[in-house]
């Protein structure tokens, strides 16, 4: 088999941790798989090197930390390799772009767009494990690029895609996918599979486990995904196309803390209002996520919606910058909140599921602000101070065997 | 004017001294010089990584080395530009492989074969400080290589040289060349000009001023040098072809620590036996310096060699494992020894020096082991108890200005 592995930052953060992980990469190869590893840089590093920068320069570019970043991968790779080397292994390491990781140019979030598969494959037909730096490629003007947030496991799903590999594991500190955050929701139980599609919306509603972008790119090239502690040998979760969903409702909870809504109070009640609200807003690059539009009364309505905590301040700005073109009367804001969401493919086939949410956070004395659906979640902001009741209300309502089978009831 | 500047570890150690760097650099930029940086790595990075690297594996292969150590210079040229962007300076680095350096395969002591000046060139067009990682270069597999010790001095000198530079000035944590090493002669005089030749043997003979591979490639390609500190404005020491010798008979003192010597009592007197013993070390890779050979008296001679300290194991080793074979009684060594040296190129017109040079240390009552000349240089091996007197009696009387006189007489 030709396995990719990516083990992240955690995982090889000391020389203690390399070597176990040295270890377990040199087992596979032993059972005769052909191996490709992925690596984050150690630990803090790349923490250390943004507070090096920033003693600088405070707008540092965005080429220059690439340079600058990209050496905390550079420097796992070779440790790894030299790890390796030490237990009697054959292995060489590769810097993305020798790797032939090719990308878009816009450096600090870059995007892969080739990749040559040229020396890996050489490397490998000489039974060299070969050790790749993760979240780094190269543009076209021959710089070193990023890849922005969890670009090593995007490099190691493009990489296992490429390669045609069998597998592409994803090493992390747990143990794979959770119905809810284990440190949350004590009860909460690891998932043997779950589909891409389930995974993208936990993804991206919070879920840390694993980057958005790497999921979107399994479910394209159809790589077979399995999410795993570098620190056990449990068997961890494997994320592909279709999972059975006949006995479950929900696969799991996610809660994304970086949330925050605004509130614009009396917009006229007419066509073109919310296009000229939003407009403003992507002008400024502020994704805005759940919407909602009070039914309009008389000559207004109000409009609410969600950005992250980031663009709150400049979202309130604009908006403020813009009131009289916008024609409302005044606006609030609220960055104490959640967003808690569940998420299963069998959601839609079972009209059941959106009650027996509304009744735990009930019975849980928990206030719903907001309310956003689709086809396989149903997402409600609410109180941060309720975050944890609610996640744990909720969690033992869809996940214990009693609350299940009542459900199956219904 | 086109000017290339290296700058030493030391020099850029932390943020302070980045910035106190960039702004030295961003003042030759403002007079409308065209400026190419070369920077090594950060203070101690270079130890820190290595350390890590003998954590996991006390042999690590060199290749890997490599790429581990190679990201240290990478993360001076990225903070010198964030640096310098931070000052309001145009600015961009480059790692050796994208600066053009082509190198030799041989890891961890590349030798620079060629550059291609393409990409510092459109970007010293573009009004940019071009910042160049020292010590590094790619060789013809694509992989990035190190020059081995001094290697960013090597980079500098033939980034220089490619660029046909104006000037190359060097950096460091000294005011330029001296006549003897300050810490161990307090009256040593910095040198406002010195002659490649000179500096050349001072800097084999362990003044560690410049790489010795410097300034070789400086006197091949004609490439004026200067030597001066980053801390301060002095005006530094020039290295050029031809200096003015009439009033100087030697133009510094230099000491060498790492000197073992090894005697090999009771050799065969015939033909061939020194031819055979060197050659046994030769294959080792042991390089030999100074050697004495006694004048055979009956049928044994005995020959006494330098070698480096670190080679000394290995050299006694190797000849005992040959003893048979070499036809010698005995082999004794010493490690408490020093080289002190004199160079300069008035010395060849002046038979002067040889008796002043042994005269200075008799009236130190100092003990000679082994004597070496050339051209250029006088060498005498003593022990290293004997060291820093002997350099003070034998820089007072080469150059206070009453001894002068007195040799001038002669």
């Amino acid at each position: 088999m030709l396995i990719v592995q990516k083990f992240g930052g955690s995982s090889v953060a000391d020389a203690l941790r390399v070597g176990n992980v040295a270890r377990r990469i040199g087992a596979a190869h032993e059972k005769g798989n052909k191996i490709v590893v992925v690596l984050s840089a150690q630990g803090d590093t790349t923490d250390d090197l943004l507070h090096k920068a920033r003693e600088l320069n405070s707008r540092a570019s965005s080429r220059e930390l690439d340079m600058l970043l990209s050496t905390g991968e550079q420097q796992s790779i070779a440790l790894m390799a030299i790890a390796l080397h030490g237990l009697g292994y054959p292995a060489v390491s590769l810097t993305g772009p020798q790797a032939g990781i090719h990308s878009s140019s816009s450096h600090g979030n870059a995007r892969i767009k080739s990749i040559d598969t040229e020396r890996i494959t050489s490397e490998l037909e000489r039974n060299n494990i070969v050790i790749v730096a993760g979240f780094q490629g190269i543009n076209r003007y021959g710089d070193v690029t990023t890849l922005g947030r969890g670009g090593s496991d995007t490099s190691a799903v493009a990489l296992a895609a490429a390669l045609h590999a069998d597998l592409c594991e994803i090493y992390t500190d747990v143990e794979g996918v959770y119905t809810a955050d284990p440190r949350i929701v004590p009860s909460a139980k690891k998932l043997d599979e779950i589909s891409y599609d389930e995974m993208l919306e936990l993804a991206s509603l919070g879920a840390k486990v694993l980057a958005t972008r790497s999921v979107e790119m399994a479910k394209k090239y159809q790589v077979n995904l399995i999410v795993r502690s570098s620190m056990s040998i449990a068997e961890g979760t494997l994320v592909k196309e279709e999972v059975n969903v006949e006995n479950t409702y929900i696969s799991g909870l996610a809660m994304d803390k970086n949330v925050a809504s605004i509130s614009v109070i009396g917009v006229m009640n007419k066509p073109g209002t919310a296009f000229k609200l939003f407009q403003t807003l992507s002008k400024e690059k502020i994704s805005v996520d759940i919407i909602l539009q009070s039914i309009g009364r008389d000559k207004t309505k109000d409009i609410s919606f969600t950005v992250t905590k980031q663009d709150l301040p400049n979202a309130v700005r604009v908006l403020m910058a813009n009131k009289t073109a916008l024609g409302f009367d005044s606006l609030s804001f609220d960055d104490k909140i959640v967003k808690l969401s569940v998420v299963g493919a069998g959601m839609a086939t079972n009209p059941g599921v959106a009650s027996m949410l509304f009744e735990a956070l009930y019975n849980g004395g928990i206030n719903i602000m907001m309310i956003s659906t689709s086809e396989i979640k149903i997402s409600v902001l609410i109180d941060e101070r309720d975050a944890d009741n609610a996640a744990n209300c909720v969690h033992t309502r869809f996940f214990s065997s009693a609350a299940a089978f009542s459900v199956a009831q219904q």
